[in-house]
């Protein structure tokens, strides 16, 4: 794959993020895609937290489902959109730092459905970066209707 | 169980989860509790959503891991904290109507571990009620460390 | 549903199940069986242990998954065949007793998917019955190749 | 880790497999072993299949578990036992070939929880190897009573 190829992932991939109100609600972006692979980041924001100050882990489940389920549209053909059908995460750290950092990847892509992993860290501006949860999910290609 | 039991339990669960900025910034709130059983209501609001219109996935995950998360510590003895340890999650349907309702439920209660079960309804103010997830979860009892 | 139906669909569930060599080395049996919702029966025996002489985890998540997948499965019209996804399964107790009792059973049927709740107890001749493993399936329908 | 290391977490893990009279039953041995790595071995037997000839999703589910569950049990303590609190597990691809590997590993070691990842493999003796199921499993550190 080429650095272009690359963009053009990012492109139709940003393109169907940016029309999911939740995530510019929470002020999560992606910072990069390529086919089969997909990076979410959340900056961290005291509205946006659990009991004891960390983020809470609805933000964490949700960067995580959607860095995942862009990694499977990533791979999809044009024309086609993706529906979780489920997931699994294991929370394995309180979700701290700067902000958080989720990345979703393609295990195995099918005709129906396809699964992925996706691993959330939280990180530093020191560079610091800890696994806070891991899971894996299961989605589906929906063929869009035609207009 | 009396109706004052139920009062005391719906207190205490409320007392924590009014500390989570979360529920506040997505204007979700506990609608009853019980022991054993937690139930949590979050209407649609338009930045809340996924592409197509729907409450976000995340927000369905959400609800679900808070619901299950308090029905779990409903049970437990005061002065213990509650942990999500890992949840799984089926979207069975889009997350629409006037409000989401999340019920959670204890399904065996241990000492370090309890599984609770939680569903999510999409619910309409003229009656109608629809599954839209369902799952099961794995919560930790933690001590609270002594101030 | 009349008794009726309820014969026509084990005496369905059973044709399939009978074909499954493993089911058969392990003495498990289906024992009833209705329109989304199958029961497995399985002996205790002393070759299926784990190392504490309790029925082994492999053998809970076994009769779990079929009894799950005859529930969806019965619910399918003829000629199809099912597939599981995928499963998520919480051990709660050590699987003893006089033999291990499997309840599948439907929580949303869908035209491609269909969702599952298993129950498994492991149940004594005195008629003590206990949880042992409660979990979540996700199962496909298939339809099958003409010859 | 040195090669010695290796043979005394090979020696252990197998000293507790080979108390599972069901990992005899059905022809699993252990592999290969490490530090939060283990792998399982099972042949192709007639006498384990489902209803397509293929191997059982039992079958696969049981030497994923037991995988997973020597990885986390490979870097506890002498003296602690290993539980499986829950698996999720994905079916990707019939479980076929002339025999199957699965490959538990640790994600996170925690001093109650240890969190594994598993994954299924079926291969052939030219050397094909097809990923048929992978998942994610939670395991708890017993401390064993003593005698």
């Amino acid at each position: 794959m080429t650095a272009n190829d690359d963009d053009t992932v990012l492109a139709r991939v940003r393109e169907s993020f940016d029309r999911q109100s939740f995530m510019a609600t929470i002020g999560a972006e992606i910072t990069a895609a390529a086919a089969g692979l997909v990076e979410v980041r959340l900056p961290y924001r005291e509205d946006l937290c659990q009991q004891n100050g960390y983020l809470h882990g609805g933000i964490v489940g949700a960067v995580a489902d959607v860095a995942g389920g862009y990694a499977a549209y990533s791979v999809f053909p044009d024309g086609s959109d993706v529906l979780t059908v489920e997931y699994k995460i294991n929370m394995v750290a309180p979700a701290q730092g700067d902000w958080l950092r989720a990345v979703g990847q393609v295990i195995r892509a099918g005709r129906t459905l396809t699964i992925c992993d996706f691993k959330v860290y939280g990180e530093r501006a020191d560079g610091d970066s800890r696994l806070c949860a891991t899971g894996q999910q299961t989605l589906m290609r929906m063929d869009r209707r035609a207009g």
